[in-house]
């Protein structure tokens, strides 16, 4: 889980638990936060699951700074930590003081989104092959892969507590509509964000050969074939970075990622404004959303 | 699943199906095995997501003459579909017409055997790298990885079709314990099996240097120098093979291996004497125990 460093001391940076705090919030607009615990614990184990064994999938030996298990313990075990720690979240759901009926609906929740998790997953590594990726598919496999386990707490934090399914089910969608704003802002940021501002740097997604969203827009684009020849040298120069983003810049990716952006945060208002709750947590659940979309990571 | 081939094709050989076979008999004893049918999907499509993983962590390319998916999609989505097994398998037992109790207990019973499992597969990896090993800890590592999905199919049947909570306990760990009779018997056949009844080879075990119980308790033994040396060789000859063969005998490997394994079969028998069946259908357990513990693969 992050929380201590390789030699057994406690990290300072561990995670900011986003997942599990939507999850008792969601409880607490039902009453009970307490219901939501065992919600909490379970989303952040697959949260963390899923990090595990995207880490071996991609490759990636650092995160925030720090090895990530498979560099400190090899992919075959790295694999099975992942696989611990998703049957624990299962456990985790199985108990707690919810009726049968909320235990199991909840158990539904995150299977699904699990199942959808993992979907986007799989299509965002078959797109690394592939040049033809069209603007929908992005969106499609981001919801899976972003989108699922942002809604899912709070359908299942709101599920666990006793909310209506139709409210419960509006919740979730709140949240990953707000999930794929996010993604998408990211992905404007990686390029066009100030660093000043976002502690990120905006050379390192193209460096990276990144296909985000404006990537994807920009190949389809005039300059595709541009862009395309570029993304397929090896180590990518601060020219060919350069080259990069004006390419994408007069195809109008920017624009079209900003909107896209802003589509997904409109919408995710309107779903907020069918569910049947107080104006003051309604409210709440605005600042929560304008939160997630600009939070850095 | 394996049941088609690469090319989609509907293959031949695609796997006993043991598990689901042994969850649909375990419902039946109680009335029902139409109610044990999302337990025996769910065991089938866990015991699949285990295989796949596991061919990741042994870098085994081909399984009974066939490639695994790693081999033929790349390790991650290899990873991947793992993932997405499990997941189907909790989908599974989240269905079907069993009251939310029983299916929650069924869940909480898959839920526990898949933790065990993937400790058992944990500590197997972590034995390779380990010269001192005991046969307490190797028996732990197998009743977890081989054990505990046995066991579970028959638990979860039964629990699916209303057996006392008890009853389905016991029968669990009866299965369990086939499970671990029918490993260390396996492992006494790889070494001195018959090839011409057995049908598999009685030197790959010890040519792919594999730490089974005999050799553990070889290790251990007054031979175990000369056969940890000549473990430490990149490849083994056909003199290397008869020379570990030759001092596991010196050991007692072999006469330590069978009494073992006849040690868990009694096991076995004395776990069936205390459960509450007729006896016609005890006949019929020892008859499918003793099956399991002499199958092949």
């Amino acid at each position: 889980m992050g929380w201590e460093d390789q030699s057994g001391r406690p990290a300072s940076a561990a995670g900011k638990r986003i997942r599990p705090a939507l999850c008792l919030y969601a409880g607490g607009l039902f009453g009970s936060a307490e219901a939501a615990m065992p919600g909490a614990v379970a989303v952040e184990l697959v949260h963390n699951f899923s990090l595990i064994h995207d880490e071996v999938q991609d490759h990636d030996a650092e995160r925030h700074g720090r090895p990530t298990l498979w560099a400190l313990l090899g992919t075959a075990q790295a694999i099975n930590a992942g696989d611990f720690l998703y049957s624990r979240a299962t456990s985790a759901l199985l108990g707690g003081n919810a009726s049968p009926e909320r235990r199991l609906a909840a158990l539904r929740l995150l299977t699904e989104a699990v199942g959808r998790m993992i979907g986007g997953q799989w299509a965002d590594l078959s797109f690394e092959s592939r040049a033809d990726v069209t603007t929908d598919e992005y969106l499609a496999m981001i919801s899976g892969k972003t989108g699922a386990l942002l809604g899912a707490p709070l359908a299942i934090g709101a599920t666990l507590a006793g909310a209506p399914p139709a409210t419960a089910e509006a919740l979730g969608r709140w949240g990953e509509t707000i999930g794929l704003a996010f993604q998408i802002h990211d992905d404007y940021l990686g390029i066009w964000g100030n660093p000043d501002l976002t502690g990120k740097s905006n050379t390192n997604d193209i460096a990276r050969k990144k296909k985000t969203l404006p990537v994807i827009h920009g190949l389809l684009g005039p300059g595709g074939k541009a862009i395309r020849e570029i993304y397929a040298r090896p180590e990518l120069t601060e020219a060919d970075i350069s080259a990069v983003i004006t390419a994408l810049r007069e195809s109008g990716a920017d624009e079209f990622t900003r909107e896209a952006a802003e589509r997904q945060a409109a919408a995710a208002v309107a779903i907020l404004d069918t569910i049947d709750l107080a104006a003051i947590q309604k409210d709440d659940l605005r600042a929560i959303g304008a939160y997630l979309i600009d939070r850095d990571a």
